[in-house]
């Protein structure tokens, strides 16, 4: 249950963090963020946690990272479900925070709030086919980076920040193509109260990551040098 | 009292960094270093902080982060107001200093300093709800990040990065809001610049930090594993 | 072989991360990354794959780093060939992604990619020979730092680190110059989609970051200190 | 001897990477990394130099450090002049590199390179004074950081990226002020190719740091616990 409660809060935090910096702070006139520091804080929601709570969960914030590491061999077949539950609910938390902060502008409308998409709801109008490769090969490093840095083999105590960088990296490439999701937590989070046509097409985000996972825990089997004791 | 005179410096660059960089720089024509600069060199004196002085005095340089590590079971109580006279002293001084530098400029005008406010002196024009919500979210977090990474199971050495680059999230997230506070000394030392609105709107930047960090100690709590010996 | 897919894979990364983000990201209006972001895309490709693979290849991503620590007598000159071809295998294959993703968007133009060039081809216009001390210098001081950071007297686990951000600091200092090669898998794969100037430039990406490894392996064997056993 | 061609080539790398950023990168048009980006720049050629050369030399690049560490009971008198030459020699060697660089570009015009100011030459507008206070303290507050960061107290092997960070937070705050030196020899490599009045305010640039740098010495020992054996 603990390990729940763990992955609510950094699923929340990476949401809080990483979307709320992209609706409050990215646009803001002449002294905003961008896409830099979007990315930034995306990156730093994953580092922050893997120190704070890696040791509780695993830090996995993410379905698409509990399914990958599920298909690369470390993680539980019995424990996925409950960690996707807890994932959506810290999301959706997460999400219902930036709104009531957001809110409080005069002025506030929602837009498209932090949420992902293709074609005309692509950043920089990104067809399907473009999005639907950049979400799964993205996803697909975002995993050989978690399965490949937290490997026995890896420098020890490195990986949270491993992996809050290769966070950090896909947004900087990635924003203009979909927003970026490689965690459909995070897209259905911000779907939910863009509703209309996020949702109608949420399901690429959730599709295109666990596709890139299933891909990655395969092939980093194959790579994998033996486990140290 | 080698603690205080740690915690004293600490707090002054702090202020100094973090507020300086805001003064300073954040608006310098085509080339300053806008809201991410001022998030980095938050987070940096920090992260520079715990390095240099973590082993003196354990490096809160904020009143929340001390109530909350109380509130954690990690601080003692008796030692509570001589920590946050220190760091009030310390934030003091990195304002006097700013004050110093910025004023030798021709056309100097103070303005706001890097004071914390709502409503009409939010940088984005945010109510006292949303700033409320905003500053005890985000100290809550801060908190969560410090207790967890601070915890014996996780990774040795660690900490500064992990709570130095918290701090940067979370002015990458909040700056528009309310300047982000989250530490009743940053904001005290610029409040007593300003005097009146900032000063009139200080208690908030008291209240809500505090209470967020009470909170985390509370919920970090119930988390954290069984310390290792 | 194991060695030669994470060669492939890395390299993949590398272009697509610091390469796909310039052609995707660098240029959006008013948000996009620009060379800041870039340079840090470029150093974290090689910061997370060296904590991935780093225990597999060692995670060069560059025919100029393998043939510098060749020089550096720290690998063996018959696997040489070998890295190099799984280098320019994926690098071709990151542009090939790259390519896919980019030509997605209604009016894509190829222009000049991400391809590295000189004189009219530079950035910003600087001719043959500064091209020619910069990128020798460059790649020089990038082996340096390779070098001593993965010496058995160096602080453990922190070589990932300090060499991809030194990859960020030379791109930070020279895209400007020739786009910042230093890696002549990285411009080979760029110039094979631009072909034209783009070819007929790239023997000076081959020639000046391999001449600068060649020199660091050399003035490192006589600066460095005995191996610790 | 071998210490002192580490410390060239560590602040060749200095002047190249800090003041090179500068020169050739931070003002180009739209996409220019700004005093964000020259600020990273600074900090990482400390941070990658001191995990290379680190073991060497100990990387100083800095006539300041050199002193400051002096003056805190961690360096030889005896080696101060030699060590205090080879960091001219390097960041003479460095400028010599940005010079032959950057005349590489039509239209090229020395203007300021990057040589440190004040009044009218600071790159804000602030004087004498201000100049004064803001680069004592500021090398100050590096050397505290220095001094805190290699205590055998300190987390191991963190030291590096702690004192790179500090230096890249010291660029965010000042360099409106005085362009940031906190190095003579940073100063005075450029100074050279300006002459005039940048050779008329070095003197500054020399007596600031070196007050502050002892001033930390001085301090840093009091407040320092026993060393671990």
């Amino acid at each position: 249950m603990k390990k729940l409660v763990a992955e609510f809060f950094g699923t929340w935090w990476l949401v809080l963090g990483g979307c709320g910096s992209a609706v409050l702070a990215a646009g803001y006139p002449e002294l905003g963020i961008g896409f830099v520091g979007v990315s930034i804080a995306f990156g730093l929601t994953v580092l922050t946690m893997v120190y704070a709570i890696g040791h509780i969960s695993g830090c996995h914030l993410n379905p698409a990272v509990t399914i990958g590491l599920w298909a690369g061999g470390r993680f539980d077949a019995k424990d996925i479900i409950p960690y996707i539950i807890a994932q959506l609910l810290g999301a959706t938390a997460g999400a219902i925070i930036i709104y009531l902060i957001a809110s409080g502008k005069a002025g506030f409308e929602l837009g498209g709030f932090a949420a992902n998409g293709y074609g005309e709801h692509s950043p920089d109008g990104y067809g399907l086919i473009a999005a639907l490769i950049c979400e799964v090969v993205m996803t697909f490093m975002f995993l050989m980076v978690i399965l490949g840095a937290t490997h026995s083999k890896a420098p020890k105590g490195f990986a949270g920040m491993a992996i809050g960088l290769a966070l950090t990296l896909i947004h900087l490439i990635s924003i203009p193509v979909t927003n970026t999701s490689v965690n459909p937590a995070r897209s259905t989070s911000q779907a939910i109260f863009v509703g209309d046509w996020a949702m109608g097409q949420l399901w690429l985000f959730w599709v295109a990551p666990i596709a890139g996972a299933i891909l990655a825990g395969i092939v980093y089997k194959y790579l994998s040098p033996e486990e140290e004791e």
